[in-house]
This record gives C-alpha cells, sequence and structure tokens, in this order.
C-alpha cells in the first residue's frame, strides 16, 4: 500500500466546492509562488509544433548556467522539481536509509517509502548517520524558511561523498536572495545534487519546470530515466528568455509583495514564525479555525497536517488583495 | 552499462550543424507530425501561472474521453506518451519476459532492456508465448503501417490477461482512421493498456502531451508514478478545446497532404512499402546514399538502422514544399 497523495497548495476547484465561490473569485494565498506572473517571451510556433531539438535544449540549459551561475554545469531541465524527486529512490544504494531533514516539503519522504526505502525524517544536519546514502535539504525550508548557511552544507557534502553518498539541496525558494546557493558547485564533483524551480519565481507554475545541477554523469543518468524531449518546447524558449532577461525587477516585485503581506499579517496580530520572501508563516493556537474562516471569506492558505498551529500564506497579488486579507483577517472572531 | 540514446527523427539542428543551412531552411520530413499545425484555442493566464488543478485536469480528461470515445474510462493525460514508456518495465512481474512486435518504434525495447528485462522481439502476434507477461503492439505500425484487425488483439489480450499479463497498444497514429482502435474498450478490464499522442495528429509535438487509457487502478498507479501536476497547464487546457472542436478539417488537411507526398515519391519512382495517413515508408537500395542526397538539398528523411533500404518520409507543410522535395529527387544519381 502506497501513502495517500499529500493535499498540496493551489487546489482552489476543491475549495470553491466545499466554501462556495467561484474558483476565479478567490484568493489563493496556499502557494509559494509569485503572485505577479512576469509576461511571456515570443514563443516561436515550432516550439509548438516540432519536437523540442537539441539547439532548443541548449539554448535553456546555457541560459540556465548564466542565471544558476554554474560555470561548466549546464543544468538539466525537468517537467518540475516533482519530477525528479520521483526518480531519487533510484539513487540510493540497496540497504542505505535516506534522511530529509524535516518537517519540509512532504513530497520527498512520501516517494522514497513508497518505493520501499527507509526514511528518518531528522530535524537537522546533526541528525545524519553513517547510515544515509541520501539527505535531503531544502533550502531555505518550506514552510519555516530555516536556512543553512552553506559551508554548514558543503562539510555534509563532503562527509556524505567520501562514503559514496548524496547530498540534495532543494533550492525552490532560493532565487530572490541566492546567498547560500549551492548552484554554482553542483558540477564540481560526485555527490551533491541542487534542484531549482522555474515557476515559483518567475510565476509560471504552470508550465511544469525545473532544473537540476550536479555532476555531469548523474545528470546524465536523469535524462536518460526521464527519456527524450522530457521537456516542452514553449517551456525551453520561455525559460531561456526570461533567464538571459532582467531579474531584478522580478525580485523587487516579489520583496514589496512581501513586505505587504508581513504588514497585514502584523496588523492583525498574527505571529510570523518564519517564511521566505514568497510566503510567510503564520503560528497560531487556532491556526484551524482561521484557515476555516479564510475559507469562509474565499481566501485560501496552506495548512499542515504535521502542525496544526500552523498556516502558510503565500503573496498577495496585489494591494486590493492585502485589503481583502486584512479584512478577512480582522473579522475573526472576537478572541483571534 | 544502458543502451545508447535512439536518434529519433527531428534532429533539424544537429543535420543542420553537419550539412549547412539554418535550421527553419530545412525541410523536416523525418518525424511523423502533421505538418499543418492547428490554430491553438486560447489559453487562460492562470493556465502558465497556476500548478494545473483538479478542475483544469478533469476538463481535459472528460475532452479526451469523448474524442477517444473511451466512455467511463478518462484518459490519463502524460507529457507525451515517451515518459510512460519509460514506466512500462514496472509492469513486468520479476522473472517474466516482454515482447515487442518488431520491427517498431525503438524506445519500446530499448527502455525495457535497459531496467534489465528479457525482451523478445517477435515479428509478429504469433510469436506471444505463455513467458511473456507484457506485450507491446504499435498500431498501426511504426515505420511500416503494418495494422491489426481489432479482433486479433482482442483475443491476445484475453490469453494474456487470463495469465496475468498486460497488452500495450500503441496508437499513436491511429487518429486519422481510427477503425482498429481499441481505445473504447481500454477501461472494460484488466490487462489492457492503449497509449495515444496528442501532438502527432494536432501537429502540437513540442507541448508533450499523451494519453494513456486502461482499467482505474493501473492509471492512478502511472498518475503516482509520474507525480502530482505531471502535465503543463497549457497543455491541459490547449487538449481540452481541440478535442471537443471539430477535428474533421484536419483529418482532412492530413489525408491531402499524405496524397500529394505519395504523388512526389511515385512520380520519383520510389517504391512505397508501407506508412500511415502521417508518413510513408520508401524501400530503395541506396537508401542511405538517397538520405544523403536530400540532407545536401536540406531536406530530413528519417533512416532505420536496423533496414537499410528503408526511408521514411513524413508529410510536406505545402505545394512547395512538395515540388522542393519533388526536385530533390528528381536530381538523386542517374542511376536511383
Amino acid at each position: 500500500m502506497s501513502e495517500a497523495p499529500i493535499q498540496h497548495g493551489g487546489g482552489i476547484s476543491a475549495a470553491a466546492a466545499r466554501h462556495g465561490g467561484r474558483p476565479e473569485e478567490w484568493l489563493d494565498l496556499s502557494t509559494g509562488i509569485n503572485p505577479c506572473p512576469v509576461r511571456l517571451p515570443p514563443v516561436d510556433a515550432a516550439a509548438w509544433h516540432r519536437l523540442p531539438d537539441q539547439s532548443r535544449l541548449s539554448k535553456a540549459r546555457l541560459a540556465a548556467a548564466t542565471y544558476y551561475r554554474s560555470g561548466n554545469c549546464l543544468p538539466l531541465p525537468v517537467p518540475g522539481t516533482q519530477a525528479v524527486i520521483q526518480l531519487l529512490p533510484r539513487i540510493v544504494p540497496p540497504g542505505r536509509r535516506a534522511a530529509v531533514v524535516s518537517p519540509t516539503y512532504g513530497e520527498y519522504g512520501r516517494v522514497l517509502r513508497n518505493a520501499g526505502l527507509a526514511v528518518d525524517a531528522i530535524d537537522s544536519l546533526e541528525g545524519v548517520r553513517d547510515e544515509h546514502a541520501l539527505v535531503v535539504v531544502v533550502n531555505p525550508n518550506n514552510p519555516d524558511g530555516r536556512l543553512y548557511p552553506s559551508e554548514e552544507l558543503l562539510r555534509l557534502w563532503r562527509s556524505l561523498s567520501e562514503a559514496g553518498g548524496t547530498l540534495v539541496v532543494d533550492e525552490a525558494f532560493a532565487d530572490i536572495e541566492p546567498s547560500a546557493t549551492l548552484a554554482p558547485l553542483a558540477g564540481a564533483g560526485k555527490g551533491l545534487v541542487v534542484f531549482r524551480s522555474f515557476g515559483k519565481f518567475f510565476g509560471l507554475a504552470g508550465l511544469r519546470l525545473g532544473y537540476v545541477l550536479g555532476e555531469e554523469a548523474l545528470l546524465a543518468d536523469i535524462a536518460e530515466w526521464l527519456g527524450p524531449w522530457a521537456v516542452s518546447g514553449p517551456a525551453l524558449t520561455i525559460s531561456a528568455g526570461l533567464m538571459t532577461g532582467d531579474c531584478e525587477p522580478i525580485r523587487q516585485a516579489i520583496r514589496e509583495r512581501k513586505a505587504a503581506l508581513d504588514a497585514v499579517l502584523q496588523a492583525a496580530g498574527l505571529r510570523i514564525a518564519g517564511g521566505t520572501p514568497l510566503f510567510s508563516l503564520v503560528e497560531h493556537e487556532q491556526a484551524q479555525n482561521l484557515q476555516e474562516w479564510l475559507c469562509s471569506r474565499h481566501v485560501l492558505v496552506r495548512a499542515f497536517d504535521y502542525d496544526r498551529r500552523w498556516l502558510r500564506f503565500g503573496l498577495a497579488p496585489d494591494a486590493a488583495a492585502d485589503m481583502r486579507l486584512a479584512e478577512a483577517l480582522a473579522s475573526f472572531g472576537s478572541d483571534p
């Protein structure tokens, strides 16, 4: 029996079916996606029509190498980070264990356990033991925003790789403040893999695109496991266009939206327990009631079954949405 | 050691690098894709921006059920048939063999063998033996167009499923003349899986989309193996739009292009040994020389390393391209 699917954010249709309203009228704060999608660069007709060929792929990989500052490592495009999480069990040698620094994005543990692997949820890097052949760290972490400095991760990488193990660092939320990124080192040797999300920062989650950085042999294996033409032509072309453009306005817009969100949360008297530039984590004794209340106002935020006091708030798209959230929060109970 | 990647059609950049010319100046006849791409239906901004949610997925599945006439079976969208070929080894029980009716699309044999399975290339359905737990039939077949009547496949399905085996029928080229399709039966019981390609008929191969039809439990397994959000929002939306539209003009355009291609090939004195509405297979004693010659004229056709006399010609997009092909063929050697 495999574990049941995780209830992720983004389930607006389901929420609307339960609480009323048309999905497009809801304010979806349940994901960590840039709510101000960038303008799409032009997509040539051939991107839709033809199988994505080598030159389209190469352009995307070169653009990603520049964007991630990964030097000789040409990041491998994959149809969303999830697609490569599904493949992670393959890099754990038989009989060895995996460790996931937790709590974090639930798909790591679920996919590894469903593949029959022994997985330890460890609460810090100190929990890594010799028997762990795979260690997963989301950095900064989702949902609490915990950030490991790169020196600590490099130390862990060194000790893991000496024992033939692999460190996976998921940097899905590292685009805005990339100070701790290991992307520039990921091609430098065995045993370090970095996952990057394209859709979160650029506000294009529907495109299904991520990049994997690591030593060439592992990237070749992943490419082989995914098979030819794993990523769509439009995704490759849009990504190449945006990654070579000026990303500073996108960063700036996200920072402004994040400041506005935190101002609303604080004005409502909520305690911000963590976060990244793309979301804030609120700790609240009545988190479940608050989530229900927000749903009744057609505002969706993300709850977590492993910590009933937590709610994750994504960024609202504009000042009107900030106001709507502020009003919904202000009217929550008399004893919030 | 895994087998080397197959050289598929669509490698225009590589061909241009070798033979000169800019890729967009080449005439690409190396694939079996409708050369007259349909007009894209509108794609809403949320399709790009948000994670594809349940309602977007359901709309695509319902549209596909209507299009494939699959009744209660809701076809599962996958990011290209290739993505699900990569998963096929998982449905072969340990110790059992697989059979692929051959020669055919090379990825089946390659992926199954790379997974360590024993694979028999059989030359007809009569080659299936009790030890085969998985049988793959491409119908109509690529590249020779051989078509198995549905009764024969149904008989094979019955005997295979009684022994716990699975019949995979790849109907990538069945959209134009769907008389032999098993899609309407694929949900009716265990052991029958039908793969359909979206991009070939609609001329949108860059989109990376296919559908899998079969019993619900198997579709749920495949969905689980692919993980959440396996298919992009734009792909789901475009597919739902096109599959509920009038497809007869598309069929008609393909038939016209196919008739024009065959007229050119015949006028050049070439022997057409097989094909489907989306390509023609030519048998020629000097096939390799002919391919090289066409490359020198910047026309790419598909050769096959397992039969050096075969060349596959895809449809040209218009009468000017027909003419260009005719001229390139007419000038081939004095002793063709």
